[in-house]
């Protein structure tokens, strides 16, 4: 079981959690703490041996804890996910052999393209895949075709696996803190369009990729996790694509872990990563 | 202040802890817990607010904790530290550097080599410098000395800055888990002597540095910290060892502000790291 | 096409082989040198402009260059390789993709398994899988069911991805330097079996993998590429075989990558990487 | 001996520069060529053995090659710097402890201060110190007593070692490609003040550093190193600080061993970087 739990902070939080835990006999395997000195903002991640009874956990854990607390205990089943894309395949795939082989930690329900290109790799796994063009029609039309699609599933994240559409503020208010996106560069240098076109022609050194949730304002939404690989002046545009789509695929992994394990909690526009 | 305890494992242990610590009105800053699981043993680190009634602490957690619980309740007061060094000046000068100026969260009360060379640098930073020459003399009497003009100190911990003679367990045994050492190579690869010819011959690609705690055993010790840097064919066992050069001084520095801080509590031959 | 040569060392050779290219109106696209100054010897990876008439080059080449040159003009087709594989899939997986998207610079033959594990990943990529069991057999016997189906394609090289049997030295004899393998480790630490565990056992804070020909010294064979992980007190065995697969992964994905495209030059034990 | 040249492409340049090399009977020690494809210009580094008649051997390179070729051949002695710094003691007190052991491949000639700071440690290490405050005297003015100052002096470069004042335009036409500066942040995400400030809020999880040239345009000169390091939700402001000097040290020490070295050819805002 998870149990994260984020408030205002004051003294003897952890000692209020971990006696209500005690009192019920769970035996805690990890505890992650984390305390914003500047807001005064309490978080809190615990893993415990064995499920529990949830139904009487809440309320305990409500009754002792401020009345602004964010309280969320969850079993550790998989997430259940709607994948993104466009015509890009590495970071699908990638997914797609994770999900294939049980190690995702979540369930890929459907995946959705704005190009037919990724239809049969989808097939060769057996997961549905969606064609919804963007083109001809309205951005309006597109984004209620592609709602239309997900509401026939259940799912906890969309995942925006190199998805080239730029979501409107009104499509991503369905979801928040629900859309994981990969941006091609080191945010926030490079935000917008061709990141390696412009990394190219400021001739840096390292190149970088940013995993991060999805927010009415372009690439600028919560940070979950970011890395770089070194390039040279021997890279021309193309090789940084190259080379960036090794460290997207492996960016977007290791965020998803993470936020599939309920490692991430939100504040304000940054995140507090319990790894 | 800073409370570092380790003990067996048992349900409830951080209640018990921050209960005390409610009780006596103390706020957590930050809580890093470990357990165990395959040895059933708890750790704790827990760097609160302000600093407090030692002497009516220790009794309190005492009382509540494991009988084996092994409590240390440090202010944040600098340690005291005495570096053995022989004629690489890298991990010395960065140590004299950030002593000067009251970043290394330590006190350099003095320096020892077996040769003269650094000598000069010391007396540049007004920190005493002592010979002690392990020539024309036996290891019994080599030690003897040594162990001589440390007594003369108080010294929390022995830094080992590139100290190229080996110490005898009956030296090692004054000093337990306090002899910092920093290996160059990324061990357990290459233990011993030479080891950029070593890694050489073998053709890495890539070489380490590692600090570790001095123990009997030679490089066996618990590990504090490692890193590496790449290397290539174009690397001659003088390049290797240049470039090692500086991730010897980078390793040790991060080791000793992780020691210095009590983020390392050891546990057999292995290291807890609250970074 | 690419040009890659190996012999001593003596003055003027890059003038005698760019001379050559320049009376051929050949362009350089890039040029890459190294000499092994203690060893005089000579490496040299030219990439040129389009296709040349190799068949007249390669004797010009012979006649100005030392007698002892090894001398090698490759066009830029793909190679083609054979997949040698047990239970794991993330390494197969990874190279599957590649071939099948066209960006491995190389073309799968088909996959041996001596588990059948991994036929099901094959069949949906429409590559052949051979399942050559070792059980129930002598180990001469496995090697020469090996053999004959290797022998049924044409393949440059073998690709062992987490292959968890050891080739026999007459095994390897028959494709010197044609056979590459990932280790689970940062070798040479934790040759043999159950690095991972071995690893725990030594608290390192670093875990890595290894690509490297097969030669017949187990784990001792010349070394392509390799790369690390931080790994902490918090990770069991279990946790560092899982984290350990992604570098796995990608390890073996670069080390193919320079193979593949003639970057590696192997020389006595050691290799040099013209990245 | 290095050969540095930069010139437009054409068939047959390196045959032509070795021709010349091997003619005087000068042996290439290691030689890295770059033809940029997309501008049709070549760059060629040739470390030679011993010293050479570099009267003679420049005229016979200008008679061979392209006549808008750059061409500097530099013998292996040491550089002149000049550092400036303000308060910082991290990047300067890396380069002084290099210079002291003479592994800076440069000469440091004086070090000027817009704060008395760091005079101490300059004098610790017998360097000449001149402050020259900003306060109370117009720009123009403070850049001309800087002028003055250093025309006192002979020296190839100027090392902005965390010096805090902004150079005019007018100042950096004196060096061109002569002033190098460490920023710290990885640009160009965060140019221009309080970086570790604008990373904290963006909430980013990595940070960096940068070494580059100096222009006119303020950060946006050609970029010859960068370096990063994690950081996470922990990490203050002034956390970030204290772990980016760590890195903008270290970045400084790689960009002026490279530019010592004579391994950075610019072109237009960007470097080639011969490692």
């Amino acid at each position: 079981m998870i149990i994260v739990i984020q408030c205002s902070d004051q003294v003897g939080l952890v000692a209020t959690v971990s006696n209500v835990l005690a009192k019920n006999i769970i035996n805690i395997i990890s505890m992650r703490e984390h305390v914003d000195t500047a807001s005064k903002r309490f978080f809190l991640r615990v893993e415990t041996e064995g499920a529990a009874n949830t139904v009487s956990l809440l309320p305990q854990l409500k009754e002792v804890l401020p009345a602004n607390a964010n309280i969320q205990i969850n079993p550790i089943p998989e997430k259940k996910i709607i994948v993104l894309v466009t015509k890009e395949y590495h970071c699908l795939s990638d997914i797609l052999i994770r999900n294939h082989f049980k190690t995702l930690r979540a369930a890929v329900q459907c995946v959705i393209g704005n190009h037919a290109s990724l239809q049969d790799i989808c097939q060769r796994f057996d997961i549905p895949f969606h064609l919804t063009s963007h083109e001809n029609v309205s951005k309006e039309s597109f984004e209620s075709d592609l709602l239309g699609l997900i509401q026939k599933y259940t799912a906890d994240y969309l995942v925006l696996a190199k998805f080239m559409r730029i979501l409107s503020p009104t499509f991503v208010t369905h979801f928040p803190m629900r859309i994981i996106n990969i941006h091609h560069s080191f945010l926030p240098a490079f935000a917008g369009a061709n990141p390696y076109r412009q990394a190219y022609e400021r001739g840096v050194k390292l190149i970088g990729a940013t995993a991060h949730f999805v927010t009415d304002l372009l690439d600028e939404g919560p940070i979950i996790a970011q890395q770089i690989i070194p390039v040279n002046h021997s890279f021309t545009p193309t090789d940084m694509m190259r080379a960036g789509k090794e460290i997207e695929t492996s960016v977007l992994a290791k965020a998803l872990h993470l936020v599939f394990e309920d490692r991430i909690l939100v504040y304000g526009n940054r995140t507090v990563v319990f790894e």
